[in-house]
């Protein structure tokens, strides 16, 4: 996730014939992003993008024309994108096809608008996408932000809740967060999964065998010789274990060490009592 | 949102001495950067976590040294993180004080740990603050990764859920989207709302006024003259300006659209019937 690979060299010329990281065309919201200043962030929204799946990219009279060397480079492999990008003279025909559109904005604008978040954007165009509506997101221009005259385009205005102290994301982040948002709300992957690899999580009936041996060489050993406190400490130990959704490879591995500390093998000196 | 403010110049040197989007330190995760490369990606990761409200940032090892100028440079006035940057020899020594710790990987390592999403681990971590505790969250190398012998340093493998053919993120964008996710968790911000300025939404009564005043006008030039569909045709008129959630001064303003074109104030010649 932290490593960016820099074996993919990105300073080939358009098109590109690299095909990797395709995903299907349509399936999500277009990204439309009005009068574009830096091809750099054209090439790393596009990225953004593919990294979400999204593959829909819409210039709106970037400043620095079409096609652009350095939104190649930036875009790291995200060809896919890059290459399907298609050109709009005015918000109004980039938006024409689709029936629902988001405006992102960082500060209110004065306009009585809904005003969505990210999740609540994606959950919505999600849903539009199960009826077969086409959806899109409106960025504007780094330096400003979109124009007051394209917010009215949109059915909602989308603003990405951020420390209020500092708010300012660049063009290519922005993306990354509606897509981002747009990914999981479709991903499925579980909040929270242990993976086991190969091995499979040990039965119960396993655990308890080893609970059995580590307690019965605690008993030999004398650590568990206060009559008194031993079933609380036996299941203070038995918890220990159980939190640790135990694989079968592991309980083998535990009642190794149980046994090897019991009964070692080579014969220690016998620590001498600390001095006074 | 898609903007980014130029008028920060972020050149100048450390200590910088501009306390804006300052937040409150000790609040949120730690973000751990191990072995960070480039200068550039440690700016651009600090900016990021204050656009989420985290100011505490850990560096093992970076390996250009600390401080570092161009990590200035690219925080774009993110000076309340850079000035508390904290170093480290080793990962062990820059966790030692958390209680809860998250590694984020981009591939699965063979380890076995379980693994949540951003948003899981900020649900997570919003508990453990509750309790006390102090949380942080490991970054590896841009080029690698983690080392294998630190994700055992870590309690929970964090994975983001990102286009399997495409999942690379560059350290500031990986940090942001846990940062964003740790936000977004504690933010409160109404997934919809309607913002309507100083004004408010219009009172029923005046939107039956409103009804009123226009059907008597549909009425009048004939345009509710079939008097059989007429109640569903009302119904529909009705839930179109029911839908728009109308202010008190849209409200005004719809009046005076519907008196105007009833009551031209200016005549018009009468259009000609187009051409065969």
């Amino acid at each position: 996730m932290s490593g960016t690979d820099r074996s993919k060299k990105s300073d080939r010329l358009f098109p590109g014939h690299r095909k990797n990281g395709r995903a299907k065309p349509g399936a999500g919201p277009a990204i439309i992003l009005v009068e574009p200043q830096l091809g750099e962030n054209i090439g790393t929204a596009a990225r953004a993008m593919l990294n979400c799946g999204l593959v829909d990219l819409r210039l709106v009279r970037p400043r620095d024309g079409w096609p652009n060397r350095k939104a190649v480079a930036a875009a790291s492999g995200a060809d896919a994108v890059i290459e399907n990008v298609r050109l709009f003279d005015s918000t109004a025909e980039a938006v024409a096809d689709l029936s629902r559109v988001y405006a992102t904005t960082a500060r209110h604008r004065g306009q009585i608008k809904p005003v969505v978040t990210p999740r609540q954007a994606a959950t919505e165009m999600r849903a539009a996408l199960g009826r077969g509506e086409k959806t899109g997101v409106l960025f504007g221009p780094e330096r400003t932000g979109l124009h007051n005259d394209d917010i009215p385009l949109a059915d909602t205005v989308l603003q990405v809740p951020l420390n209020p102290a500092f708010s300012s994301l660049n063009l290519a982040q922005a993306v990354l967060l509606i897509g981002y948002e747009w990914f999981q709300a479709g991903s499925g992957v579980p909040a929270r999964q242990l993976v086991t690899n190969q091995t499979g999580l040990a039965s119960k009936e396993e655990l308890l065998n080893f609970f059995a041996h580590l307690e019965q060489e605690l008993v030999d050993c004398g650590f568990l010789r206060n009559a008194e406190k031993r079933p609380s400490m036996v299941r203070n130990i038995r918890n220990i274990f159980q939190r640790a959704d135990l694989t079968e490879q592991e309980i083998r591995t535990l009642h190794g060490i149980v046994k090897e500390l019991a009964h070692q093998r080579v014969r220690r000196p016998k620590r001498r009592p600390a001095e006074p």
